[in-house]
């Protein structure tokens, strides 16, 4: 308890002296005993000096407890294993779980690098990594572990418990038995708890439930995260198109999925990638400047746009108090249509026919533009005391509106129907193509009405 | 494996032809054998003559369990449990997980029907309930239950495992075991995994973990969230000030904070709820409408501010052609350092000083501005044959980049630090306060240098 009482700096510090003084019995005793977050996080601060002393004291099995907790840092890994021996890179690597092994290796540019790994490492680690580097990313396969519980339909509910405990030091979860027959067909599923609470000498094939629910292996992950929470699992079967068990996801691997395709989404409605620390503002700017530059481009159509009504802005240059105030509430009334079609589609709420939404988002576009339309009649009449002026500028906001509604709603919609992600289509881009459709019917209507604004 | 084959619209018109045909053992024997998220989901899509057999048909304790499964839609389950009996409803509420119970309570808006609830109750069932119904939203103890396996230090693995095997039936989860002295403050735990691997005549205390992850009881839930996915745990306990154990949140739980979390942070940036389901046009504007007001008086004030360069304009109307181009890149860059910064606070990926991430974000908007300026200066010199006209825009431009840059990062971080929801400062937001901003420099830098521009 009194190394955990410490705080981070002064752990770090503790474990950087027995390091360097080769108090290797010490070390080992104390840090082991920590949890292996606190290891990796300790693990990961540590200077490169330090950390090639690890790789003498902990063995590869010990190393990948750790490296299990650091998937999701994948150039720090990489980084990692080439300090290290091959052979005891290749070790580490076989002792992690098989899915984050592969998740590692997926994220190693060199590819000779990574074919050493797999020659160095036993046949059978090698083999099991190998097929499942195969999957693509983003379905099922690419997440799932292959170790498993699986336990034969004949066996009594004690047999299974004996064959359960043996297994349990090397399996990811233990707390799901599933049951499969002799081609290994996924035929049920029982739960540790039904396994110690019902009489031993009951049959496995009487008890299990066979109802189980299980994703195929090439099932998108967010399918699957979805399925996970609806069901309240632990873990979720993965089978091929014979129903045969290839592996399981775990709950914390859906946590992972569920926090990325949050970020993702996020990143999207922002047009900037928000899961990229970035050390440097040359960097951050970096990350920025292409969407920005790509909307230049697309804004400069609505300049050239208004440089084409030069005439009309000369005649009644009050027309130019309203354009950003039209532009901009189309730009948000766009982002807000686009945020809600973009999270309908992500959680499949519903599927809805793209003529159906087509109207639902006309009616409330037309809801909301009429509202907008009045308040901004009453304060441009009330500023301006011109009505026709309040008319055009209400007018044109009430069709602005309406029209970046539907766009905001209609291109995810279209782009998830052409097979693209339609969190693609960031808030950015909406404002920035309502700004074009917004100015063209403000300088139409206004046109229109050009002998009354005067 | 017959019903289940079939798809939902077959096996809602099977279910609900039972129910008419008063086939009350076949309906239970078939309804019983689903899944309980299956259960739930035909049970939410019965007319309301069936759900009132469904009352008659299946006990308190089977209806809780559906129950238990609708955990987050509280505007039906308030309307199912008025449709009961109140001792009926007062049984099933009873019977489901007390966190749930909670929930359902906490959403019933009639304070007088949950007291008769509680009053109906079992008294320890009641006493339970109303205890959690004290801790605040958005707490530890808001989403914990009380149904944990916990035992006595001094006991051997094998009395621990017979305890838990009585148990298991109503502990929301039995993989972990935590372990309590006579005063009831946590010492330890041991996954069950531990429990049955290991020698069964050892004592608890000697096998138990000692370093055991706890949170308090008031912990924020998005804490909670974060440690139970950095930790890869199953349940998480919550004790209070005194270490004294006081329930548990389960990994399904957290789940749905994740999702609900991350289903506010988009919400702000666009500033629409995108995670209510209307069901008019009507009901979506109304939802779309107060920000769009609001914000439309903001974008009043752009206006204002344009029509006092009104002179301005009617001797360079080409200054109006690039308004908008200006408006819309800084309110863009402004939406990407929002989006960042809001990013950065929810995950706590780093406490940098406000003065640190002021100089940070001033650097990277001039190098953005920079880029994006002399772009911009390329474009409308190569196009207007203009110098000066170029030198305004590039400057207005990479000025209005740097303000909306700063005004993004750092108004999310004032409003975390004043203790508001830094989530609340939307995109839109943003985008309509940098109109104004970028409007004011854009004019203010082409008045000064109107000399050269006609």
């Amino acid at each position: 308890m009194e190394i955990f009482e410490r705080n981070f700096e002064e752990n770090l510090a503790h474990f950087t002296h027995q390091l360097r003084h080769d108090q290797m019995t010490r070390f080992r005793t104390e840090f082991l005993a920590l949890h292996y977050y606190d290891q990796a996080k300790l693990f990961k601060s540590l200077e490169d000096e330090d950390r090639l002393k690890i790789y003498q004291y902990l063995s590869p099995s010990e190393l990948a407890e750790i490296f299990d907790m650091l998937e999701n840092e994948h150039e720090e890994i990489e980084g990692y294993f080439e300090e290290m021996a091959n052979p005891y890179a290749a070790s580490v690597l076989s002792e992690m779980y098989p899915d984050n092994a592969v998740d590692v290796l997926n994220n190693i540019s060199n590819r000779e690098r990574v074919n050493l790994y797999l020659h160095l490492m036993p046949t059978d680690s090698a083999r099991e990594i190998s097929r499942l580097m195969n999957y693509l990313d983003d379905t099922a396969g690419s997440i799932m572990t292959t170790e498993y519980i699986a336990v034969d339909m004949d066996l009594t509910l004690q047999e299974a418990y004996y064959y359960l405990r043996q297994q349990a030091i090397d399996a990811e979860t233990i707390y799901y038995v599933y049951v499969i027959d002799e081609e290994k067909h996924l035929r049920g599923v029982l739960s540790l708890r039904e396994l110690i609470i019902n009489e031993e000498s009951k049959k496995v094939k009487d008890m299990m439930n066979t109802r189980v629910i299980s994703v195929q292996v090439n099932d998108d992950v967010e399918e699957v995260a979805q399925l996970v929470q609806d069901y309240d699992l632990l873990a979720m079967p993965v089978v091929g198109f014979d129903s045969e068990l290839l592996g399981i996801i775990t709950v914390d691997d859906i946590l992972d999925v569920v926090k990325e395709e949050a970020e993702s989404d996020y990143s999207g409605l922002a047009a900037v990638d928000v899961s990229e620390v970035h050390e440097t503002p040359g960097s951050a700017a970096r990350s920025r400047l292409p969407w920005l530059i790509t909307l230049l481009f697309l804004g400069m159509g609505t300049s050239t746009l208004i440089s084409r009504y030069d005439a009309l802005i000369s005649q009644a240059s009050v027309l130019s108090a309203f354009v950003t105030l039209i532009t901009g509430t189309a730009g948000n009334a766009g982002t807000q249509s686009l945020a809600v079609a973009v999270r309908k589609i992500t959680n499949k709420t519903e599927d809805t026919h793209v003529v159906k939404a087509f109207f639902f988002e006309l009616l409330t576009g037309v809801a909301t533009g009429l509202i907008v339309g009045i308040a901004v009649f009453l304060i441009v009449v009330a500023w301006q005391r011109n009505i026709a002026l309040g008319g055009v500028t209400a007018v044109s906001m009430a069709a602005a509106i309406i029209v970046a509604n539907l766009a905001g709603a209609l291109i995810p919609k279209l782009m998830d129907k052409i097979g693209f992600d339609p969190a693609v289509a960031s808030g950015p881009f909406i404002t920035t193509l309502s700004d074009l459709t917004s100015v063209f019917i403000y300088f139409t209507v206004a046109q229109m009405f050009m002998d009354y604004l005067l």
